[in-house]
């Protein structure tokens, strides 16, 4: 696996410029997700967004972890996370600390709604799931919203990483 | 590597079918991405927005291809593609039998403007570059635009595919 342009210079970093970082009021809570290669990528764009915080929930494997590391380009090393037993404990342990915290989860579902027609307030939280079987129906129980994206072929699915970063940029365009 | 939700039943598909899909005005031009992950992925995704073609240029594997078709979940098998020595030539080819193509680089550049402030018209082509290079100079210094996505964070760089997944759903909010 080759890294993307523009390779993270490590030298440039040090935690002194990690806590400066401003970072947006978007949370990403990773319910289930298994592919180490998903976690590290999820890892990225958390980076690439600057999202406040990962959960990473139940089964899903946690740095350090070499696989993750590379597939995150480093970004293990400042992105904030922690882990969190299920998806709901980590909306519960949010939402105790958060006023008025949208939850979404992405998923295919009879509730879902055109990603593209929510109105999304700030802080969120957008929750991606297991490979297979999507996000837990507990999850999806407690969220706002479920946020789906239109397809127009076949095989009715997106990879994981794909789906959260449509997501994010699409949260990302309404940020105050 | 786990399948996502909602996994293709190959036994609801034959050729007819594949014939039927109605595609979007949406050409992929992939410029030497050599990961063949990243490939299949992009079949993917070109599946999921049923684009009208997928070219692979340069150095970029072709099908018939074991880890192509699996990170494709079969989608390689009705996909419409074909193979062109460069970028160039693939957009040459295009321009020959389309009028008003739109030509649209993924690439962070100086020309580069953001993604979602673009005036997209149709039929558009939009050119995916090498995971660590980029598009090619020389097919940036044929297109009518340079697109790049805002980023937030240290590490300034999206996955292939999740920046293509980014810009194809954002372009298909814009079909007629």
């Amino acid at each position: 696996m080759k890294l993307d342009a523009k390779k993270l210079r490590l030298s440039e970093h040090d935690p002194e410029v990690f806590k400066k970082i401003k970072r947006n009021p978007i949370y990403i809570i990773v319910d289930n997700v298994l592919d180490t290669y998903n976690i590290g990528s999820i890892f990225r764009l958390a980076d690439a967004v600057a999202v406040e915080k990962v959960y990473l929930c139940g089964g899903t494997e946690t740095p350090p972890h070499h696989r993750i590391k590379k597939a995150s380009i480093n970004t293990t090393e400042w992105v904030p996370w922690e882990y969190a037993p299920t998806a709901v404990a980590a909306i519960k342990d949010l939402r105790s600390k958060i006023k008025d915290l949208q939850v979404i989860s992405i998923e295919q579902n009879e509730r879902s709604v055109p990603y593209d027609k929510i109105d999304y307030t700030f802080p969120v939280a957008l929750i991606i799931g297991h490979e297979t079987d999507g996000v837990s129906k507990e999850a999806m129980d407690v969220s706002d919203y479920i946020a789906e994206m239109p397809m127009w072929g076949i095989n009715i699915s997106l990879n994981v990483m794909v789906s959260l970063g449509i997501m994010l940029y699409e949260v990302a365009k309404r940020l105050p």
